[in-house]
């Protein structure tokens, strides 16, 4: 078995729509959990579930100020899993490169 | 609740180092089924069973020829997560834009 990587934990926590959309909102900035949770169909606690699941892998991270709790994204977080796709992204390229490569080649031993 | 969307199992899927491994080492390319459980310590049956989580929400496609069954990734599947933080990437740049002019702005506004 492989072993577990921090970036499990961030795939996992987007899994989820309700988490994306959190992500999402927090994205045009910070906002209280009441904030976060009003348009949202379900309960106060069930909203605070989900933001402590994407805060503990590092997406979100809040602070109470007074009586209520600010959350805020944490890029590390999110950018851990965004490097996994640059890096797969990368080596999709570099095959499509060496694909052109041997099309070219072919293309020019067609011709001779 | 907000609605199941199918990027949902993409995320899940890639949320285990071992799926995650899979899909690395078909960006270079097809594989067999052995090719790909060669290298893990597993047995076969539970690499067939993390193929069939990438296959069932579109990462992989398999075709079996003879006896033996071929993957390869299903660019697809991987494009939905990779367009969503692309999505996530637009609205921070377009935030960081609006701190910017905000900054220029207060600069502006101290010269004065």
């Amino acid at each position: 078995m492989l072993k577990y990587q921090p970036v499990d934990e961030v795939f996992k926590a987007l899994g989820d729509p309700t988490r994306r959309d959190l992500v999402e909102r927090l994205s045009g900035g910070p906002a209280t959990v009441s904030q976060l949770a009003r348009p949202l169909d379900m309960s106060l606690s069930a909203v605070v579930q989900h933001l402590t699941v994407l805060e503990s892998c590092g997406v979100v991270r809040s602070e109470k100020v007074g009586r209520s709790r600010t959350c805020r994204l944490e890029p590390v977080g999110l950018r851990l899993a965004e490097d996994w796709f640059a890096g797969q992204r990368a080596l999709w390229d570099r095959r499509l490169d060496r694909l052109g490569e041997v099309l070219a080649a072919a293309t020019l031993e067609e011709r001779k």
